[in-house]
């Protein structure tokens, strides 16, 4: 008997010390689970972002966002299948499914043939809520990479119809492009969402009477741009709907005893990056990291059971942290001078061009003050803008980026606005940059390293405890 | 005594087991350290590098170096402490001591009256053995920033005096820029070096002699441009000693029973990108990579004694991999029919030009063929070409950058074969750019997060296990 209980203690002490000194937290399953994707947000798009803040304060240096406090660094190729520089069809199917397939393909292998499903539909099959939120149209290439699987991303019809089949819990912020087809022709995407059990809810006054108590939900903003996307940050009002207000709301209804995954994507960073608008990419990444600070004030009550990871499915623009004119220096503080994006900018001007029989360079002069408080330009500047104007002269040219036909004065001042901060692009297009990896809490040290974009729901899945079988 | 000798068996089971659950290697202190800076090299250098040597094999994709594969990314923040964009004595001065400085400035706080000292400087304090390397001048600014205290980096004699009393064990690389003064007048640096109890060994019989015996060795490159510099690695023959020799040759020299801390700067990365020479920044890169594979061998014989460190102080041209003109498209594999750096190209065809009369189109056309089998061009190209030789017959204007004066019909060449590979750039300048930090061996896993320049050698004196007290 003696020995026995001196054998116990002895055992007791052993694993009750050897606890004590695990002080790695590797072995927390995560439980909650949010990952964010801030479509295009290369490492300058959040740097050029910390640098303004910072120089608000007239400070040298940055003022880090939140996803920049998180503990774990790793960086993620982004590399297509077929194509070294990516798309966000192919990008949004490797972060979700950790398969690379060619451009354009939505959930399915490059063959088109063999179905591959998503951290979203294994988290959902292992009894955790799902939540797919979105600042552009749900069934936009990046949130249907969770969902959906098409052999091209531009079937918005069937997505939605996949959407509405997918038992997802949320959806929320953007609502259907192409809701009744391409030829518009079709049964409304939404009814037929309804039909499957979801709740639809549009106005402020549904958004507020949601709670935890209500299961499949689509929740659209009440204001939508081409049908289906929020207005960029830049152009809201105050009192409008953000992705972080979603990204509350959506934690309240998913919340739950077996815990949740919610994929929260920052869609316009991209578009604004296309359109190589840098103060209006700043605002969206701004817009993106108070969603990501929601989800880190729910991190701070659940630390040991909560994994946020931040990252991107490609950078977009080329975009640099400086300008070969301006050389050694920048001055990013002036970005807060442009009080819209270049797209509405360019609306007003062809607005202007509307009401008036033609456009003087006195009146592209005035547009500058107005819209950018431009001041006095160099001769640099005037020729820059003159060479705009005769083009648009000529033909009244419209610059054509991937989601904006943009009037070439509002075009040209916004670059030499651009290039008056310090801001280099190299494109119009995505590049082949592999994208920073920010993560936190449970399972994060996963992430460190350098990986591939196919790793990452990978990681998720170990980090859950949970495995990807296709 | 009974109840004694349980309690002591308990003790002991009790620290036995915990000691076997830890596996973490924090507590190892790093005894051999290696600080790998690659000057100017960003994130898009390294990926630009590792897409090219994947391009080679036909392999959409990247074919990882060897400091890509290390366990341990990190990012850090570059910025001077009065300008956002830095300079690399500034930011030699922050990776060196771990203190923010004014542009310009060496081993100085920006009151340029405090001296501040060097990680190297600590080490050596402590005992280690110090080794100083770099493919660019021995007192330009990354490496003088480890061993010199100067208000200006240009004041190259000065600080060629500060290294003859620094005591450090071995330089390597480079000679003396300015090594008699500005005005080519006074007593050379080389004797007051060897006066101060160095061995000076410039010859490849000298480099073959020197062993483990020989202390205070300054080891200068047979073969140097400007006095100072190695040249190109695209640019070198094969028997060239390459920045990985002088490591090889370095380790032989420092090892010894109380470790060394060694710094080797790619200095040219920085000087190929402010030329937009994308092909010779991948080869700088690769001959880079070599030095630290030569690290890598020495850390697996030492895995649980030695650090890796690689970083750069600055990013240099906004690189992006990607272009405007070639939307999503790149072509890499064209980087292997530049044979020779922008500089060689340039000098040949300035040497044309003095045998011959004129240069005609045909002439310049057929640079592009010789140079870099261009082939046919299109429209743009050719017209691009022509506006760049109307230029060049107004005024045979050459193109001035940090490091070099290049013919403009060498540089027009060049920016579109980087075109036609789809490598864009936005400076001939540096930018602001965080810049990675990739890390390996006893106390690695300092270098993950996302931190500032001024963190790091704070964070190698910590895993070395000594103090930086200023």
């Amino acid at each position: 008997m003696n020995k026995l209980y001196i054998t116990a203690i002895i055992l007791v002490l052993f694993f009750a010390g050897c606890k004590q000194t695990d002080i790695n937290p590797q072995n927390k399953k995560a439980k909650y689970v949010f990952f964010f994707i801030g479509d295009g947000m290369g490492l300058a798009h959040v740097n050029l972002t910390e640098a303004y803040l910072s120089s608000l304060d007239s400070v040298i240096g940055i003022q880090k966002l939140t996803m920049s406090e998180f503990p774990v660094f790793g960086m993620a190729t982004t590399f297509a299948e077929n194509r070294y520089i990516t798309g966000s069809a192919a990008a949004g199917t490797a972060l979700a499914t950790g398969f690379k397939t060619s451009i354009g393909t939505i959930g399915l292998k490059s063959n088109h043939t063999d179905t591959i499903f998503s951290i979203a539909y294994y988290a959902k099959q292992n009894g955790m809520k799902v939540g797919i939120l979105s600042s552009v149209g749900i069934n936009h290439a990046t949130p249907a990479a969770f969902y959906a699987h098409q052999s091209k991303r531009n079937q918005y019809y069937e997505i939605a119809l996949q959407l509405a089949k997918s038992n997802f819990d949320v959806f929320a912020g953007g609502g259907f492009i192409d809701p009744k087809g391409k030829n518009d022709s079709l049964p409304t995407a939404y009814k037929i969402t309804e039909n499957k059990g979801y709740k639809i809810a549009k106005s402020t006054e549904d958004f507020n009477n949601l709670n935890s108590d209500d299961s499949k939900v689509m929740l659209v903003s009440p204001v939508l741009l081409s049908e289906a996307e929020l207005p960029y940050y830049i152009d809201q009002p105050d009192d409008f709907y953000t992705l972080a207000d979603y990204t509350k709301k959506s934690i309240e209804l998913l919340d739950n005893k077996n815990g949740f995954f919610m994929m929260v994507e920052g869609g316009k960073i991209d578009w604004a990056a296309h359109a190589n608008d840098g103060a209006t990419v700043v605002q969206e990444v701004i817009d993106f990291d108070n969603a990501v600070k929601v989800a880190y004030d729910f991190y701070l009550l659940h630390p040991d059971e909560t994994l946020i990871v931040v990252t991107a499915d490609h950078e977009t623009g080329g975009l640099a942290v400086g300008w070969d004119g301006m050389h050694y220096e920048s001055n990013f503080a002036i970005l807060k001078d442009q009080k819209y994006s270049l797209g509405v900018i360019s609306d007003s001007i062809n607005y202007f061009l509307n009401s008036h029989k033609n456009i003087t360079f006195d009146n592209v002069l005035s547009f500058g003050e107005k819209y950018l408080s431009m001041g006095s330009l160099t001769n640099k500047e005037t020729n820059q803008l003159l060479s705009a104007y005769n083009e648009f002269l000529e033909t009244e040219v419209e610059e054509d980026f991937l989601y904006e036909n943009i009037n070439i004065l509002a075009y040209t001042w916004i670059e030499i606005f651009n290039q008056r901060a310090g801001i280099g692009w190299t494109s119009h297009s995505h590049t082949g940059l592999p994208v920073p990896v920010r993560a936190i809490g449970a399972g994060s040290e996963l992430f460190d390293g350098y990986y591939d974009n196919t790793d990452i729901p990978k990681k998720i899945a170990e980090a859950i405890g949970i495995k990807m079988i296709q």
